[in-house]
């Protein structure tokens, strides 16, 4: 064992991510996600994942494709367009109901969301209020009632309501932009696996039930609360609409509210204690059933919604249907029944997904290092599958010698794995970098291995190093990754 | 070996895909592109993905991945917003000259881009003409000169300059959507990179040469001419960014324009006669040197832009710098320079290599069937690594047993390939299916199989048909596929 490299271990690990401040500047820090258009003072609400932050929610989102699509024989993947026809969001009861209730502040006009205003006030004074889809008169009254005031303590103007969708002049090539030529930007994806229902059932003609899964951007405009990745006004989610045959509609709302918890639990990592069901008590008028995940962010002070598991009805196809004129039935060759076919969704926010990777993986630990001092670091304890690079390749030192061998290892791997070559600072500088970006695995050159042909591989969770020869690499990470 | 079974051979291979009308239904009937909101009459130029088209974009775009960042050390990945701070697209020159010329048939009112209707009647006539970069004023001489009409046989209008940028009111909450609070979708991927130069350079702190890669949509409002998915209003770019030191710009050129031929005919499989490399013989101001690659698609007539490799020297940073106020150079530690990078990018149309992927691969073959008779089939002879779906698996009858033992082949193969499992039809007719959406391999459950646990194994391209133990199916793809 080569006497220059670093034994560590732990001795204790505690803090945990609770600021959502230090979580930004530490996500910055570290490659995961900045900040759009920061040159240019930013541009509020959408944030740009950089190279480690894109990594993993590649990883997210091929882990739900995986299990979603690849695993399944009754679900087929879309990728619709952001664009799609103006009626589209007529018949989907967007135009005339997507809102929020907006307050401004009278002195610095700021604006706020009033259930969110009115919300924070309840919770300050330790009342419980249900803000559950609130109008702008029972906002007003709430306001009025409890004399309610901005964050900085000035009056508010009437409450008011803002439709979300977003606005363009796509598709239209008039120098004239107004109302009468707007299309609008998806404001959610399923809407575009409802138009596309038709196409799957003529040309797949899958029987029911059977499911159409997309993963996608959508766009609203919201009033965003500084809550970080949590609420943009462009996110992305994966959508999957669960086509079926009412009569079947409680076995399969179990079948998939256990499904999602378990992908969360099993295939992220998540522990069960940070995540719980809650039940929707006031429905949309359209659904039957409807359940969220949710899970504890500390940095957003307790239980938020991750995932949306609800049953939809008949009301999404019958609308389009009405809209359009097309029949958007199905026919059961069995039962000799032509209906149209009720819809369950499990919709979920593929960004909401990796604030919570990031924030269950995050841990500083007190470790000794091993000059025998006291160190600490931040380490991402995430799953492998999750981590955006998988082998960290180190060799000790700038000699060419090492470097040679190094780019030789890399080059066994860098095919199958996701690498990174590193030969700045010093060793154990490195492995504090790999650790916080979560690589579970840092191999190390050293002179040994001009001999020896072999590597030393740390284990990023335990700390411990093994001696593997170069030629075993493959199968070894076979077992591992 | 099984009685019961089909044995084809090729006796003649000959018919290609050229007429593009055939292609956009060949592609909705077998659920590779559907065109979007088709249920309202269509939304102009947006195309939806099916179960195949996302699967076979997804397997595009991740090789691409590999190729560019998995496989090098110099290239980092992005995924920065669709929106930006509206002043990138003033220092980007897309506010003030990102245009096409457009004039409008004086009876039908339909709108054309006047230089495509030039170019035609050039054509059309014989003639040649360089329709590179020709302002409105230009146009309209060429069409007064040649007198010429719309292709409805009418007057034109004068030409006029239209801006391609989509304009939204995302991030406004103004109830009133004007010029003055308008916010763009991005027109390319590139600008996001750009913006995020000084992020990657501060927190990565890479050497020069790297690169910044980014996968995402792009949208333009084009006066759009019937192409197919070749050229869309919403379209997917991906795009790589190379920071360099101008002393190295003449090598590295020519390792990216290398690195990008070589992925497209060793990766994508593409013959090397469909694809040639054009010279931009007049470049935009800023460019110092421009080639595209072009590939023949015959369904377009002929060699068409594919993917553009294009020495953008400092301009973008010079832009952004000037636009922001920020410093966009990088520090040479070892010169002791310090300097504005400059830029070489290769960018290229997911869109159009999915396109060009099809094309290539699709093939009418004549061939014997199993009863001595002449038959037909269409095969999409793609790399197997393209394919959307690897391996079917296909019991002979729907009788309890077969099914049973092919779910069982299913799930041995499902949690590594993307499967797909079909009971429907006959032999013959699901075995046509799979040649026609290109999976490589089908599993035949018969009933031998349930004895000998074995299945039968056939091969796309050669029919050839082989005999593989259940138990050795895992071994046996892991080193077909």
């Amino acid at each position: 064992m080569n006497q220059q490299n670093v034994t560590e271990t732990v001795s204790q690990s505690n803090s945990v991510l609770t600021s959502l401040e230090q979580f930004k500047s530490w996500a910055k820090e570290n490659g995961f996600i900045y900040p759009s258009s920061e040159i240019y003072g930013g541009f509020a609400a959408v944030y740009d994942y950089g190279h480690y932050g894109i990594l993993l929610k590649n990883n997210i989102q091929r882990l739900w494709e995986k299990s979603m699509v690849q695993e399944r024989e009754d679900v087929y993947l879309l990728d619709s367009g952001i664009f799609m026809h103006p009626k589209t969001w007529v018949a989907s009861g967007h135009v005339g109901g997507f809102e929020d209730v907006l307050v401004e502040d009278k002195k610095t006009h700021k604006r706020f969301r009033a259930d969110h205003l009115v919300e924070e006030w309840f919770e300050k004074h330790g009342k419980s209020v249900d803000m559950d889809k609130k109008t702008a008169a029972e906002l007003s009254e709430l306001i009025k009632a409890n004399n309610i005031k901005s964050p900085d303590g000035n009056e508010l103007t009437e409450p008011r309501s803002f439709n979300l969708l977003v606005k363009s002049n796509m598709g239209t090539t008039d120098a004239s932009f107004n109302n009468e030529n707007v299309t609008y930007l998806r404001g959610e994806t399923c809407q575009g696996i409802y138009l596309e229902y038709k196409n799957f059932r003529d040309t797949l003609r899958p029987k029911l039930p059977f499911g159409i899964a997309q993963v996608g951007k959508a766009f609203r405009n919201e009033i965003v609360a500084r809550q970080f990745i949590f609420r943009t006004r462009e996110f992305e989610q994966m959508e999957m609409q669960y086509f079926h045959n009412p009569k079947d509609k409680e076995k399969l709302f179990d079948m998939w509210k256990n499904e999602r918890m378990n992908w969360l639990v099993n295939v992220l990592g998540i522990s069960s204690e940070n995540l719980r069901f809650k039940k929707h008590e006031k429905l949309v008028f359209y659904a039957t059933a409807a359940f969220d995940i949710e899970y504890n962010f500390k940095t957003l002070g307790g239980f938020k919604e991750l995932e949306g598991i609800h049953d939809r009805g008949d009301y999404d196809l019958t609308q389009h249907s009405k809209f359009s004129g097309e029949k958007l039935d199905y026919f059961d060759q069995e039962s000799g029944e032509r209906f149209t076919p009720h819809i369950m969704e499990t919709s979920v926010g593929l960004n909401r997904l990796l604030m919570m990777v990031l924030e269950e993986g995050w841990v500083v630990e007190e470790i000794v290092n091993a000059k025998g001092e006291k160190d600490k670091r931040i380490v991402l304890k995430i799953k492998p599958e999750l981590s955006p690079i998988k082998i960290a390749i180190l060799p000790l030192s700038r000699k060419i010698e090492l470097q040679t061998k190094a780019k030789e290892v890399l080059n066994i791997l860098k095919g199958t794995y996701q690498t990174q070559y590193d030969e700045t600072a010093s060793i154990g500088k490195r492995y504090r970098r790999q650790d916080e970006i979560g690589t579970p695995y840092c191999l190390t050159v050293d002179f040994d291995s001009l001999t020896d042909n072999s590597v030393t591989v740390r284990d990023r969770d335990t700390m411990k190093q093994e001696r593997i020869e170069i030629s075993q690499l493959k199968d070894y990470f076979k077992l591992k990754l």
